[in-house]
């Protein structure tokens, strides 16, 4: 402990980390507690739950979670270990279920995690004592994030900033196009760090910067006269559509901003033409540029006029992420007549894999005694945001393990 | 060691164990020498060792052993590590030799583990000091158990109690009909813990509970009015033909009785016909249900009329679990004629693979934050065995470490 | 700690090293530091990177590092670590370039380090804060070793002693004809000790002792009459060649030694005839045996008349080891006239994988509890150099530990 101590006080801010947080196994076992067990993570959309007993099954730090709609079309999340001997309870990404029954031993829970029926017990046995347990749940216009901890941080300030600019685009009316899972040879924070700046955008990402500008707010200095002539524009219509636009003041932990296309591209697609021909809520202007929203630790989204994207990163090991990408689409919208996936897919898997490439490089590069942390260019400040985040988080942690006895 | 220390102290027996048991390599590096290296673990059964100069390896928790008949039909067991280098002197599974020759210097060793021959020694080189380090060595009926600790503790207990249920079935007049190896994603206690119950069987067993009771007792408190009948008639049947089948005294160590097959079965096949029409030892009579017996840590046996079962669990890390499974046939059974290897080996093969992923569901929801360790069923009373065992094997070796500086 | 002291203060010189020095990571880890880091390691030959702007990248220890040949002909090093985010630079073996860009975000360097280029960085970043980090670099006619230490140890000795014996041979007027990368599952000291050796030659390479007589000194007590008379016969042949072939005095850290082969062999191959017929350098006399030249940590050589090969050993865990070959020829020799590559490489490709096997079974057999450290023999004191050498290290890179609060 001390020595994450003292690499966490001589850590300067606006530069990235010492070459340990990337590669220690004891750094990466506190993270999951200090880091996935105590903040809200993203889990999913409730529109990949649509019915009654629909379930998904997701990820936090080291812990397996359902997310379930009850009878009432309540959403509950809970921890997906029986509390017999532990098992998990649903071993699939999805499904449906009258009763989550662990498939051991039958043990038998209502969708409002009671435990139901567990055989052989014996006459002193009390199931009021063995129900599942919940994970915090919120959820922002279809966004589902879970929270472990049983103190879970505030989340309206979040919901109140972010609302309006996701509302627009109606998550909750939408479905999931696709799917894509990938895991990166790269720890999870320089997964986050390569996907907080557009510094390697150039360089890397030809099927990106069709339509995605490099520039991260509206008065960005690096801006070209390109840029600064296309955003009043794009304002006055944004304006005009009453959707808000503004980076909003989200701290350290979160971003949201919408900012506009070039090559008078609709959509993030290759060539910049629409991915989906039904647009997203009730939309029926296509130039809308998009909503770009991101919340620690590890969620990012793009909110068009035609896709949503959400991307989410779980942490395998020291040196192992899954990167996990989803594509949403109007509920209403017909595969192969309003959509092609290939077309609505390829810009971001393209870019993912450019990404992983670059993020194991680096992996491997900050393995070197040569390595000391370097400092992050102007248009990596959303770096220091995270950095800074995550020192504070690590630091906050230990403080409350010192006090308590019982880590 | 405080952490081990402190989670043995707060235990609580009926109720299976904390996380770290099952996920931690510290106390999985603990448990080789506390566990592996401290009782008599299952080595093979000398029928694989018919002729002189025949040899079997076996893995004992990090050691690979020799298992050697010599000249005289003395079987030895030698820690398979030259000393010379170290080298292995035995690289396969099994084989014949008059000599046990390292393959890397040519040391070479008698049969009674003496060194016969080391070239380029010098001439103060004291041969006699380097002879191979002995494992030691018990042999019920054929099956043979070792261990590696200087002071094994009692085998003669097990033996006589034991002893007089197998004996009948002739474990040494038979030879291995088939071998099998799978790799289990699960702590190997949880390998054990699934093997050590039925409560699981009726849903993921349907092959198994073809023949198999799936209660544990002659008088099972859960038995149906179907078991209630025919256990009296079945304990009427041995008797008469001499055959034990109360269960054993073992208390926590070991486990035997004999129990009755279920749908007129007369062997653990997945429609109750025999696996081998030549029946084992001097039997006449078919009908006679299985021996089943348990030796901690790991290696649970059935002994049909037809065919025995041999199986044993070697870990390989915290998440990873060997299960070598042998089935036995009388030695003078045709392959073709009076067996069929797929007929043999389908319920134990297939019942393996079901197993296998139900302890890697429960090997992953027990890394859960929300996984406690869970009461045991009543039909799980060898659970509790198997646990309170465990956790006295433990803190022995903490406590004699604790008077020892020598760890 | 304090358990490696203690392993390191009861080592007895010309035995084997314990158990945990070939098992355990933290003393792997340890290695890196005290070893990898600390003292002067084969990097490649400068024939690899002819002209201007050629380079490789090589592997010390945790470290990738760029050798590269400027426009002055100069040839440096550098840890392979960008001075911004840490990516590595170069991400191939081998290629050309006139400048060093990262390809994360495209910082520049030149040949000689210094920082060229850095976009977006702001008017207070200093580019000669940022330049790349040099490794010490030593080249021996061709051999290009290199050291990460700030304070390398002597490298002079070693120059002088070994020089006047590869001179001839002239390795920098040569080509790679070939380059083989295999990993051995083994602790790379078990690499190094199966090398160090040729007790087990007999028994395990028959393509190698064609040529090679397993006597490693002119006075060898072992030798036979056949190699008795060939000595004093050849050593005739090259006193009047005028080339050197007494062992040099290189204590525990390197060997270098002129030996005859046997058979007839102009060169080692499995017949004995030329691996290539265009000689090395200006030798016009075929039969020359072979300098045979070791430098600790892990560097291996043998000098024909026709051939060099070059051997590395890079650790990459406690139980994996890379090991890099490299068969040169003259420089104008032509595939396919003058050499081919399988007659040039199969004698040590087969040597190698024999080896391999070899450190694998010596790596298993000693996590035994059996392994206790075991005499070298008469023929092996090589190895007690170079666990002599090793223990020393570490011994003296703890000790500075312990003088120096910064590990």
């Amino acid at each position: 402990m001390n020595h994450i101590e003292n690499m966490l006080k001589r850590r300067k801010s606006g530069f990235s980390l010492e070459s340990d947080f990337y590669h220690d196994q004891a750094i990466f076992d506190l993270e999951m507690k200090a880091i996935f067990e105590n903040d809200w993570v993203f889990g999913g959309n409730d529109c990949e739950i649509p019915k009654p007993g629909d379930y998904i099954t997701a990820t936090i730090g080291r812990n397996s979670i359902i997310i379930v709609r009850d009878q009432q079309e309540q959403i509950h999340a809970y921890l997906n270990s029986c509390r017999h001997r532990g098992s998990l309870i649903c071993t699939h990404k999805k499904g449906n279920a009258n009763q989550l029954v662990c498939p051991y031993h039958q043990w038998t829970y209502g969708l409002d995690g009671t435990l139901k029926h567990a055989g052989e017990m014996g006459s002193d046995f009390d199931p009021t004592q063995y129900s599942l347990k919940s994970v915090s749940l919120k959820i922002l216009h279809g966004l589902i994030y879970v929270c472990i901890s049983k103190t879970p941080p505030d989340f309206e300030n979040f919901k109140t900033q972010v609302g309006p600019y996701i509302k627009p685009h109606q998550p909750f009316r939408t479905k999931v196009a696709h799917e894509d899972n990938i895991i990166e040879d790269a720890n999870w924070k320089l997964v986050i760090e390569n996907n907080r700046e557009c510094y390697h955008c150039a360089g890397s990402h030809p099927e990106l910067t069709y339509s995605l500008t490099a520039f991260a707010m509206p008065d960005d200095p690096r801006g070209d006269s390109f840029f600064n002539e296309l955003m009043p524009k794009k304002i006055k219509d944004w304006e005009k559509l009453g959707l808000p636009h503004k980076p909003v003041p989200g701290g350290e932990k979160f971003r949201c901003i919408r900012l506009p296309f070039i090559n008078d591209a609709l959509s993030m697609t290759v060539d910049g033409s629409l991915a989906c021909r039904k647009l997203l809520g009730d939309f029926t202007e296509a130039d809308l540029g998009s909503v770009r929203m991101f919340h620690v630790p590890g969620n990012w989204n793009h909110f068009g006029s035609d896709y949503i994207l959400h991307a989410s990163v779980t942490p395998l090991s020291p040196d192992q992420t899954l990167l996990t990408t989803k594509w949403l689409v109007h509920e209403d919208a017909v595969e192969g007549w309003d959509y092609d996936v290939e077309h609505l897919t390829r810009v971001w898997k393209a870019t993912n894999q450019q990404d992983a490439i670059l993020a194991h490089n680096n992996h491997l590069g900050t393995k070197s005694v040569g390595y000391e942390p370097g400092p992050y260019a102007q248009s990596e400040f959303m770096l220091t945001d995270f950095t800074n985040w995550y020192a504070k988080m690590m630091e906050n942690y230990l403080v409350n393990v010192k006090n308590n006895e019982d880590l």
